[in-house]
């Protein structure tokens, strides 16, 4: 069965939908003999005013659309969560738009980026939140930001934990360079001296901020790391594999690693934990990002909080200031912090 | 800015609101002075017919609504990213209904549950998926399944994974019993006879479901599972660890463990791990869902796949039938698929 709606109720009762509005909207006198048919009318088909019509003429829908790259990397869930509850406290309700970047090249996915931005706006939703894809790269394609920015002028598009270079648009981030710093800065006080970074790509703004943030908390300590021992490619379990693999065959290896995200170090560990290594006593591990399996690994993983249920709460904060017209900063950057579990260790 | 509407376009053209329709639907003959005005203004200012409009005349809205309690749960992005993929390719976007189920008590859930519900046939999406919460009970309360019978008779609404008894409402689920009976049957041959069955529920149909069938099957070959070996009361990681301790504390201890789920098998692997117990040397942990983290765990995790992603994928196809009037079966059951892993070995 249909939904009752608005045009059931005003051909039933033989009135025009306006009249039908009027009553329902108590906008303007409707004579009490109508009144009273339409009320009937309504309570009989227990119809209720409908949400889309009503947005249709407040000029707001009460949804946000927020694209990201793959719901299934549980970095998205967590923040999610925390923009929902921040989100539901406001009255909204949103789209969630998965380009499900996993299964697909670039190329499609900054596609998928693009249907769903038009078909969000289209939809006039109150705000669009922008995650990952190429809100995370380096140096997008100008096309690819200033599609983004049209889109902005139209309506509120805040960026999570990423930036498009000159888009001018509003962002909401963990300070990447200071969480890079706090992983080097553990490694060295503990002893390291020898420590290797994998992870990430070459082409990601995080990738490149973390490494270079790492590499000058280093330096800073007299401390440079080999070249053969910076390895990227990846955000997965299996790449990390990869790279501690890979680490495996040179003649000199490190005594420590720092993983660009956490689910790489878990790759890390198996493939270390597989090849007789013991973690923490033989090679200390440090990943990024505190998903929640970081706690359930064995050991269990030191890392990177990037307060993710905080970025999310505080998206939600930030987009409702943007779309109630407050006051709002450019950029509002949150601090990580550092989580020491069971994969450090201070070097023999 | 506020979005362009087609009342404003009206305006500055100074015609009515139908005309612009008019020529937005080519759909009765405009002067043809007016309609070039029109579509000036259209491209002036990128105008985009407005989909919520579109949609109330179409009496659709090409939107899904799915009720779920906790998208931080990897179960749930899993099965979303199968549902993505099949609704995408129908062309549906959907509303995710995160009831936030770990952060409040059941009434309010149940509760949450009942508001989205009600918002979701207001808001007139062609269809809801509800998953967890009351869908997952043994015996939920009348009140709570008339509820969803009501809306069940206003538009579309499937459940998944679970049932609400007499509800009549179409289901599509993965064969619970099946999967316990290939569990207890992978131990029984691995020559285990004393097994223990930690985790779940015990108002949740899942975890009667689950157990009784295992049993079952142990019981066809001849073996009992003692009573202070079955513990329920939780599905986290955190319950696994708390399982585990009680088991450590018995005199007389089981050659295998039965987990509900995942988490919990990665809770009472930890707890074992701790206690100097080696898997699966010493005992044999086998898993239920197949969550991704099942096969990063060390050692990985033997476990009873739900085949979750093609879950969603078929709950996708049998909603869209279900909106497109297609006759659908009113109960859709996968059939689990046993995973043998490294967490379960052949009793010395």
């Amino acid at each position: 069965m249909k939904p009752i709606t608005v045009y059931d109720i005003a051909k039933e009762a033989n009135v025009s939908v306006a009249t039908v509005s009027r009553v329902l909207n108590n906008t303007a006198p409707v004579k009490k003999e109508t009144r009273e048919r339409i009320n009937e009318l309504i309570s009989k088909y227990q119809f209720q005013p409908n949400a889309l019509a009503r947005s249709l003429s407040k000029k707001e829908t009460g949804m946000i659309g927020i694209i990201l790259p793959d719901i299934t990397n549980p970095f998205f869930p967590e923040v999610l969560s925390g923009f929902d509850l921040e989100a539901r406290k406001q009255g909204y309700t949103y789209f969630l738009c998965d380009t499900v970047s996993a299964s697909v090249d670039t190329a499609e996915q900054y596609l998928r980026e693009s249907q769903y931005l038009n078909a969000l706006a289209e939809k006039q939703v109150d705000g669009i939140v922008m995650m990952g894809g190429r809100v995370d790269l380096a140096k997008p394609e100008d096309q690819l930001v200033e599609e983004v920015v049209e889109i902005g002028k139209r309506l509120p598009v805040l960026l999570v934990n990423g930036r498009l270079s000159k888009s001018g648009l509003n962002r909401v981030a963990v300070d990447e360079k200071h969480g890079a710093e706090l992983a080097a800065q553990h490694l060295i006080e503990l002893g390291h001296r020898e420590i290797a970074i994998v992870g990430g790509y070459q082409n990601m703004s995080n990738t490149m901020q973390r490494t270079s943030a790492f590499m000058k908390r280093m330096k800073q300590s007299g401390l440079e790391v080999r070249k053969e021992w910076v390895l990227h490619g990846g955000f997965s379990v299996a790449s990390g594999t990869a790279f501690m693999n890979q680490l495996l065959e040179l003649p000199h290896r490190p005594t420590a690693i720092f993983c660009l995200n956490d689910l790489v170090a878990i790759g890390v560990l198996k493939a270390a934990v597989k090849a007789g290594i013991h973690i923490p006593e033989d090679l200390s591990i440090i990943g990024y990002d505190d998903i929640p399996f970081a706690s359930n690994s064995i050991p269990e993983l030191t890392t990177i909080s990037l307060r993710t249920h905080e970025l999310g709460r505080t998206a939600g904060e930030v987009l409702h200031q943007m779309i109630t017209k407050s006051k709002v900063n450019k950029t509002t950057l949150l601090k990580p912090e550092l989580i020491v579990r069971e994969s450090t260790r201070a070097l023999n």
